[in-house]
């Protein structure tokens, strides 16, 4: 500790945390000094570099408020999201895959009871959504909570909104019917860029990449005895399936959605204009079951 | 890119910064993405622990002002800083030694001649600072700029004072005379916590380490043809030299600040009461020979 050099200086940062009593703390900040030196010497970070870095941090913090969370969106396009939301929703090869949540769900959206239109004002094409949950043994689970949010016509959610009355639009929560079924009207989601006005959009230009995502419906499954599952589900002919933004996309959640002229809606309802339909089959993992 | 999982996202991510046209960003950011998701898959970060992590950077961010750098503070305790300082100021061994800038450098600290009193109403015992500034052969370095800044008795900066007038305390710019020298009066600098009251403090008080920074005198010395050094001169019998916060301690910075009673300086102005005296020769490298 008296005489730092560029080789003294990782050994002497793991000896400080040497009386951290937290023991996982430990693991991962020693985990954490180690690949960042690493990373600063495999590349031999010039000082005018660290000095890039710092500034772009400042302005990916500062640019972060209560509607927007740059620091997701870093890492999001650096896949580190994907990686984690992975490795921490290992499950039996039947069960529907996670990915990643994004920085566009919030708290508090509306109930809905089935074959309700959550759509509440987002404009864009009629879509009527049924699907069914049930475990991985078959059965149907009743009562499950599925949460969904998505973009409007033009790709945006309704935080992106400059003035968005009413203030949850094209996003709500319904439960499952006893033999586990739901269904709701809301419109297509499409194809939209992730924020790129600020420093990570700057980032991604630098770095030759497009900031779009695939059209996707976002669902958060919740049901007592089985593990939450936060998925999307993609539409099948979007350009963007093969280069997300945020490395989102699972050849199993990349699904058809059914375009229909004017008529009636599965549930017998009216469409009174041409619109899609989705069917799907969420399979929970039973709770504690995870690997 | 359509059936993303924890082991192909790395290889992923890696692809989609194929069209980069800067090769220098394209191996920095493409090594960090190596080393951020190893250290992921090491520790196999969990869900909860990337929201703690998201929620620290959107706090780091947010206390982070002009006055304030709490990144540089992050990058500083992390070793992160005085690892770059050190991979990019490689030189002879007879050169001054580097170490870390630190976040209270400012911009545009007032000028003074040798001899004038630098603390400018900061409050410490007093000091006299003299020294020599030459080349690697031992020719003097003629109107070297120095620039000085430092804590006062209590430990603080001039911009950590709630409101500091004058504007600039202790910390100044003056120049080399002919022969190389130069001698300047202010006050003995005092070991410190680094500011600790935000996320890195607590992040520190997690690990179990302090934030004390043993006592000194920052430099940034610049002389045309020679390679700026920026580097600090510790005081030697201080408590905190085996466990300096920011790892910025050298042996070869760690000098003897000699105690006096009243009387007379070096430079023959008289010095009213107990006094310090502390004299160093800076040897520069050569600009263009950094290995
Ligand atoms: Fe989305
Ligand atoms: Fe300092």
């Amino acid at each position: 500790m008296r005489n730092i050099d560029e080789d003294t200086i990782t050994p002497a940062v793991l000896a400080a945390m040497a009386k951290c009593g937290n023991e996982r703390l430990l693991t991962v900040m020693s985990s954490l000094v180690r690949h960042l030196h690493a990373f600063a010497r495999d590349v031999r970070l010039t000082e005018e570099e660290w000095h890039q870095a710092i500034g772009f941090l400042t302005d990916v913090g500062h640019i972060t408020d209560d509607r927007r969370q740059e620091f997701v969106l870093l890492s999001d396009v650096l896949g580190l999201s994907m990686l984690v939301t992975t490795q921490n929703n290992r499950k039996p090869a039947a069960c529907t895959e996670a990915t990643v949540l994004g920085p566009f769900f919030v708290n508090g959206s509306p109930g809905y009871e089935n074959g309700d239109d959550l759509s509440n004002g987002a404009r864009g094409r009629p879509c009527f959504v049924s699907g069914r949950v049930r475990g991985l043994h078959g059965e149907p689970v009743a009562d499950a909570e599925i949460e969904v949010w998505q973009s409007d016509e033009d790709g945006f959610y309704d935080v992106q909104y400059t003035d968005a009355d009413p203030a949850h639009q094209a996003r709500g929560r319904l439960h499952t019917l006893p033999d586990g079924r739901f269904h709701f009207r809301s419109i297509l989601p499409e194809a939209y860029p992730i924020p790129h006005d600020g420093p990570v959009g700057r980032m991604l230009d630098a770095l030759g990449r497009h900031p779009w995502r695939p059209a996707h419906l976002h669902f958060w499954i919740k049901a007592p005895g089985y593990e939450p599952l936060i998925t999307h589900l993609f539409r099948n002919e979007d350009q963007y399936l093969d280069s997300d933004a945020v490395f989102g996309v699972r050849s199993s959640l990349v699904v058809d959605w059914v375009e229909h002229p004017a008529g009636m809606a599965p549930d017998g309802t009216a469409m009174p204009s041409a619109f899609h339909t989705l069917d799907y089959e969420f399979v929970l993992n039973p709770a504690g079951q995870g690997q």
